[in-house]
């Protein structure tokens, strides 16, 4: 079993099965398939359009009447709020650092991670079965999160590769950069295009090379283009000289 | 200006104002607050419902003809992709990696985020504008986001702070450890109710005390929590006594 199967995403009285059906979505794209919900208001919520793709996952969604129920086999329950003016009596972690804990406990048990109503999030009540509260860190400005985005930032979170370096599509070689030797060609292109043209006489410096070489130098050229600027400048060139 | 007030997210071609509405949303949780639009479906987009609390992001978004309109004060722009089966001629960066170089940017100048219709994402004409193309790492078995996630986990990454540690609520206090003396007295007491139960008469070991001493300090006690285990452990050793 993947750690990724030991997550259970739980609802607690959500009002809009659009909602139900952005989260479901949000779970198939990043790889947790366990949904529970508990109490929904509508009871339709299984045939939610909006869940693209996840069908699967609200099909098998796992009905409970209570919290209790919901999160009876885990053995870390994380509540998710918007803090705001609430008094909370639970420790809270920011979404950063505690994802990290729910990944570690993923490695050997279930964990149950709840998401509050639209209209007023986590009950106390709900609150009361959660280890500890997580927040996703938002501008004070604005910290009510859509209830689908919320669930796919925090799913984003625990499927982060912080290690993520750059990667490459099918059929995309690595660019490497132009030689030297190829810089140089193309540097002594311009140059004579600068006399040529009579840049240079207009505004002549005595480091004008210098000024040139390091100018092309900072381009950064790909060594698969260098043939195309060549084209370009001899043609420029040889317009300057005819 | 906050580096923040440097990205203008940009929604080509978008189908559902509900959309924009909820990536309006998102960049004010956020606190990204340009908006920039090209050719939506709908004109109407500024009314969105789904845009809580983002209604300002929606009325400042600004209108464009052409995407090279809309990232034209811009000098890095970067379009997003579920990738899937098309043939990009692009370099591809995953989102972890690809938001660290965006930051970068936005210390000095305007960056361009573009996000393509929910039909088929951004046209080759789109990319074609762009310095690099930006994925965010879902499943293989669901890649396609929906529109107003999707900008939401952009703009978390964006915003993520990796160093976050533990922080706590107002009115909370950092929970210190019991000391060990606190943590010896519930031990003794626990012992007495065990000798007192008949426990240590059942299962008889020669290091007992120890196991139990080892037992207790496993709970990690919070000293704030003293009291009332010492007060329960007192009530269990008088009942058993009597």
């Amino acid at each position: 079993m993947s750690s990724f199967d030991r997550l259970r995403v739980v609802l607690v009285a959500t009002r809009n099965p659009l909602n139900m059906g952005a989260a479901a979505r949000a779970m198939s794209n990043f790889g947790f398939p366990r949904l529970r919900v508990v109490n929904p208001y509508h009871v339709a919520f299984r045939e939610a359009r909006s869940a693209v793709g996840a069908s699967h996952v609200l099909a098998s969604a796992e009905d409970y009447q209570s919290v209790a129920e919901a999160v009876g086999d885990c053995t870390l329950v994380v509540g998710t709020t918007a803090v705001g003016r609430r008094t909370l009596q639970h420790p809270l972690r920011r979404l950063e650092y505690g994802a990290r804990l729910i990944r570690k406990q993923l490695r050997t048990s279930h964990v149950a991670l709840l998401f509050g109503s639209e209209k007023s999030g986590l009950s106390n009540e709900a609150f009361s079965h959660c280890h500890w509260l997580l927040h996703i860190p938002t501008s004070q400005e604005n910290i009510s999160m859509n209830l689908g985005q919320a669930v796919a930032v925090c799913l984003y979170e625990l499927a982060r590769d912080g290690k993520a370096t750059p990667d490459l599509p099918r059929g995309i070689q690595k660019q490497s950069g132009a030689s030297a030797a190829e810089v140089e060609r193309i540097t002594a292109l311009l140059q004579e295009a600068m006399v040529a043209s009579g840049y240079l006489k207009r505004k002549p410096t005595s480091d004008a090379e210098q000024r040139l070489r390091r100018l092309v130098r900072r381009l950064k050229l790909p060594a698969g283009d260098v043939g195309a600027w060549l084209g370009i400048l001899r043609q420029i060139l040889w317009k300057l000289r005819n």
